[in-house]
């Protein structure tokens, strides 16, 4: 572990080993279609009714029969007596969009092309037979494949499996992902500091990433920089389907998290060359992915965009989004840490990107003021002023 | 509104109207973090704590004084002896990062500048004070502006506000969105349905989207093509910050919609330039905006898209987020309904975008099969294979 944790790992090596590790959970759940927005479904979904199951007018006008129509022009207009019934020959009947055709037509003519008198219906344009009639399941067919195994909801896609008569869905569990904060240091929120303590926040940060990217996050009790006790918190959350650690992954004597996962497991990496992030470790224990965050907030930040997310979704089905991407000039130039893959917050100001001001992991209110970042690979300096960036939107 | 229909108003200019007619939600609650994220804070938020609120370590090693290093190098280190309490001259106490920085110490050694030699430490590096030290406050300094009002919180910053010891913020309500359904011809899902009828579909289409972009839906039932019962279902949900009325826009005569906004407010737009969505209407009742979108659930689903999920935004503080765009050659023409901006729903195969088949508006199974729509403008016929386009995912 060691020796890896100073080979600094490439960050594409290590997203190779650690996603290559993770095998996409297969527990399925039915929800009914209004909780089911986002989620992803677990099977095919093939229509069991026609839509429609009628033959329907597709617009407003008067059903009749084409063949009535022949010849008819606004100067020479056909005239049709009105029906309340089926439509026989010589006759319409007034339809509306989506009504249902009536028996004995095989087209509609618009209002617009129509003119009435009393009972009489002059008709101005010659129609062929189908004309503004939709077909018996003209716009979802049964038995057809409405949406595939694999497929994330969004909210017009309810709207189709609603209108094809389905009420439930069966789809993918949220992964369950346990977040465990360790570090003598930590102390839960709200209460009262010593110097050389902090209040607990990388619980609740992850917390919201899981929500937001589709998890489930189960937050753990603080545990302190004891061996026993955090090999004893890992096992204690092996029913979860991944498992977040902060803190104690440093090279301090107290550094005991990546120990803990190579007794219980195996260690995949143990630093990674990015830069806030370096201490990341990455492993797997009972089978569940381990992603071992750095305390620092910032690097722990990192460590969560460019680990943990993407495992909650590989782990979840969910479709990878690409990240809202802004592309302007910088107006001062930014450095970036030689040999790593170099997270830079920045801020957006008059069609313009700037650094903000840090001068650490440490300085999490950075974040706060920042928009986005810009990724600096790791085998440049950084950028000059002037040149057109990438910023990623947090 | 006869005429406003017939005239197809330009789509940039009914936003202009209908967005000008919205102001943003006053009503104000208090909640904890762990609920905040993705809320919009009503008010702006200063630091009550330092952070930190004591000298901290920036590096694992060992406090110092500075002045005891001068001219230490590796060949010719400085010996300093291990103490366990207060650092005096020639003293030095181990530290970790993030720990207090103890009384009498005003520098960090790093580890890795150090060998230590049973209570003895040599330091091989010369240090300024300061070094390694960050000062009370350096993260957030008390009484600084954290963040602004109307700022939409993100996960990180529920973590900078934890750590500054905030455990509430101050949020603008969700604006509460009143859905009523419109129709003869919609029945509620699960009926079983005559010819003629569809189960109803756009409430829950309208829910999910106004829950996604930050809204609270409340869906109405039913109501069926009559006047009365139409304005009286507009006057029953006057207490919601917006409403979104489906079906009943179009020229056939039970398109009562946009006469009982009239009756009861005011109709601003009826009728826009855009496709699938002409029908579409938008006003103002008692204060409140109302769109009038078109039961045709595809053409619902471009009015929602361009004036309801925007209105959304606006009423709850929202910040607009750009779309996602993905920019790909056409692998077949598309064509544009002349004069309107149009809409054409499309997906993405092999790093190409082709359209998705379609018949008209009703045909929503088509948004199915989309991944998201190009926007053709109203002044030109469409674009021919092989250009590239800007397609707004879903």
């Amino acid at each position: 572990m060691g020796r890896l944790f100073r080979s600094r790992m490439d960050v594409d090596m290590a997203k190779k080993l650690f996603f290559g590790a993770i095998k996409p959970i297969k527990r399925k759940e039915s929800v009914p279609l209004e909780t089911a927005n986002g989620r992803v479904l677990s099977s095919d979904i093939e229509a069991e009714h026609n839509v429609p199951h009628y033959r329907r007018a597709a617009m407003d006008g008067y059903a009749l029969k084409a063949d009535d129509t022949l010849g008819a022009t606004p100067s020479s207009p056909v005239v049709l007596s009105l029906s309340d019934g089926d439509v026989e020959p010589g006759t319409c009947r007034r339809v509306h969009t989506g009504s249902a055709i009536p028996g004995g037509a095989d087209a509609v003519v618009m209002l617009e092309d129509t003119r009435i008198l009393g009972r009489m219906v002059e008709i101005m344009s010659q129609l062929y037979p189908g004309k503004h009639v939709g077909d018996i399941g003209e716009d979802v067919a049964a038995g057809e494949l409405l949406l595939p195994s694999g497929h994330q909801l969004r909210p017009a896609d309810l709207a189709v499996l609603a209108s094809a008569g389905i009420s439930d869905v069966e789809i993918y569990h949220k992964p369950l992902v346990a977040i465990i904060p360790t570090g003598e240091e930590v102390v839960p929120r709200g209460k009262p500091l010593e110097p050389g303590q902090v209040w607990e926040t990388n619980s609740l940060m992850t917390a919201c990433y899981v929500r937001q990217y589709g998890g489930f996050p189960r937050m753990d009790d603080i545990v302190t920089d004891d061996p026993k006790l955090i090999r004893q918190a890992l096992q204690d959350n092996s029913d979860a389907d991944m498992i977040v650690i902060s803190g104690g992954t440093s090279v301090g004597e107290r550094d005991h998290v990546p120990a803990a996962v190579e007794a219980l497991g195996e260690v995949l990496v143990h630093g990674v060359a990015i830069s806030p992030g370096k201490p990341t470790a990455l492993g797997v224990v009972m089978g569940r992915p381990v992603l071992c965050m750095p305390g620092y907030p910032v690097a722990g930040l990192v460590a969560l965009l460019v680990f943990g997310i993407p495992a909650v979704q590989k782990l979840g089905h969910i479709p990878f989004r690409p990240e809202t991407i802004v592309r302007l000039p910088l107006k001062e130039k930014i450095t970036s840490r030689q040999g790593y893959q170099t997270y830079v917050r920045v801020r957006i100001r008059d069609r313009g990107v700037e650094p903000v001001m840090s001068s650490g992991a440490g300085i999490l209110s950075s974040v706060a003021r920042a928009d986005g970042y810009v990724v600096v690979p790791s085998n440049i300096e950084g950028y000059g002023a002037g040149t057109r960036v990438e910023v990623i939107l947090f």
